[in-house]
């Protein structure tokens, strides 16, 4: 089975910098919320989850029809290729796992477009290259997870552009542009209106601090795939807290506000103190950094109960690839202490070796 | 889409007699559980259900490693058919949407075995002739969704038998095995020892009237089977809050114990109730009853704020059926007074249009 980040339960009481998670944890409005949805779930959830589409039609500005709410981003992945069945698609390595699980799941040809360490992992121009005739659908993560680099506007409508021409699918995964400082320069929430090609993944997941509660939405204006993947689906995949809690995070604007400031803050510092060890990072714009260290350093950070994610399983990387989340500042001088203190131990490890 | 029942939320404000969700409600202690799972929820949940999945080792008595939870039952069934990926399925008719939906989602050739009113939609023993070697997969649900009838240990063992015999997959839904006077005379559990053939699912959903925090199970020895349904399936699909709702609720054993009672009292007195009407029941042995009454009570009752489930949707019937839940005695008595008004005013409607 593939291992994910976030595996608390394995690594018990330690510090868990492997999920991308908003440092200011779960708010109570949200926790009130999920404990009233529990008061009413003798009831089956309601399948169309209305209220919590109308909130969410009034928080994108998205019309209420174009919206579909599943168990996780990561649910809505599952239905939308099985209600494709796509025979040939084109990812990205690195990247998230789950566009490949499902992808493989239907027996779905996939066709990897390797980012390179060379080129700082960042994207080129001959993706566009790849996009033909033969490839069904594309998955593109913006930020990209792991590595936390952005594409701009300018060339996902590139992209967007090719899949009209050669009838491709563009799955865009937006589910952490809510944490860029500016997520409306690079969302193509836009183009939904003009394309039927287009499908934008979000999630409340790590923005709202409630990956427990399981809760992603998926926008398009292709009413065809909308009906197909209810129909490939059970009907009462959101659960009634879960809808709850959607409901209430979005009142959080102060939350998601506090939340830029203190993600682009911290960021900078991890950076830079990453940077002065001696590390190497790639300029990531998310919630989270990517990192090229010594290659035990997962297992020596586990030593002083630091959990980070060891990126060796993912397509496209090899040992010595990490991320960590981003999280508030005495946390963070903590990591980086580990971090000191770890790539002192290791380098007086290899010295015995010699 | 297809029309399920307990859709208060198109039909607000009646007394929902359309969902078969236990009338004691949800337990606080399991809200409880909810509320400090939620607490717990800006980690991602444990993808194994490690700690919910070791208290139904001991509730069930099967061992851990053959049980797999879902997010409801109805997520096990899909992921299930995305595993086996059958070719041909033999399910009966009437019965739960849910297998025809997720076989058609994969493509599965559907074959019926219709339940016939002139046998008062009991199982027959030419249901055996129809498990030949073209068959992949079988959906048996015990007792049956809507009927509300039993096959005996006896005859599922014959049915195993066969199965063993010409390959099928036997799938046998004891969601509402729990709510039976004597569950162990029921189920099939004590099989699944000897043969890798049978998967057996079970819900928290009805018993525990929890039906909106979404949690189901699955018990089968297949280990292959159980390494497939993950592989096709999300890692995170059963919800922290759930995952503690489930641990809680298993302590509720004088809450099932009290529910067991008052659904035996309940079915009894509404059964007669409705034959003394002149309305034909058929015998059910679960938490709802399934009845043939004239061909607008569906209509007439929501008039009365009432909600009851009108089959007519069911692959294999027809406009005239219906299916309520048991409820406590003073919603039982309010059923049965607007039924009484319902016939009354149907049958002097017809007389206006003579």
């Amino acid at each position: 089975m593939h291992v994910h980040g976030g595996d608390i339960y394995t690594y018990q009481n330690m510090l868990d910098y492997s999920a991308n998670i908003n440092p200011l944890g779960i708010p109570q409005r949200i926790i009130d919320a999920v404990t009233e949805g529990a008061k009413r779930s003798a009831e089956y959830p309601d399948v169309q989850c209305r209220e919590l589409r109308k909130a969410l039609s009034q928080s994108e500005n998205i019309p209420q029809e174009q919206i579909i709410c599943g168990n996780g981003a990561a649910d809505l992945i599952f239905s939308l290729v099985l209600a494709k069945r796509p025979k040939k698609a084109l990812i990205i390595a690195p990247t998230f796992y789950e566009y490949e699980q499902a992808l493989r799941a239907v027996g779905c040809e996939i066709q990897y477009y390797y980012l390179k360490e060379e080129k700082g992992f960042r994207l080129q121009e001959d993706y566009l290259d790849l996009l033909t005739e033969d490839i069904d659908i594309i998955f593109f993560c913006n930020p990209n997870n792991p590595t936390g680099l952005l594409s701009n506007k300018d060339f996902l409508t590139r992209i967007l552009k090719q899949c009209e021409d050669h009838d491709i699918f563009f799955v865009l995964d937006e589910c952490f542009n809510d944490f860029l400082d500016e997520p409306e320069e690079y969302t193509m929430k836009e183009f939904l209106s003009q394309t039927h090609q287009l499908f934008i993944l979000k999630a409340f997941t790590k923005l709202y601090a409630m990956a427990g509660l399981r809760l992603g939405y998926g926008l398009t204006s292709n009413g065809k795939l909308l009906k197909k993947m209810k129909e490939v689906t059970q009907p009462w995949s959101v659960s009634t807290p879960a809808q709850w809690a959607g409901i209430a995070a979005l009142k959080e604007t102060e939350y998601v506000a506090k939340t830029k400031k203190i993600i682009k803050e911290e960021r900078n510092y991890l950076t830079k103190s990453i940077d002065a060890l001696g590390m190497t990072t790639y300029g990531s714009m998310a919630n989270y950094i990517f990192l090229k260290g010594p290659k035990d350093l997962h297992e020596e950070c586990k030593k002083h109960q630091i959990l980070i994610r060891d990126c060796s399983n993912y397509e496209g990387l090899t040992n010595g690839f990490y991320r960590i989340a981003v999280k508030d500042r005495n946390n963070n001088r903590r990591l980086i202490d580990v971090f000191k203190q770890c790539l002192k131990d290791l380098e007086g490890a290899d010295q015995c070796k010699d």
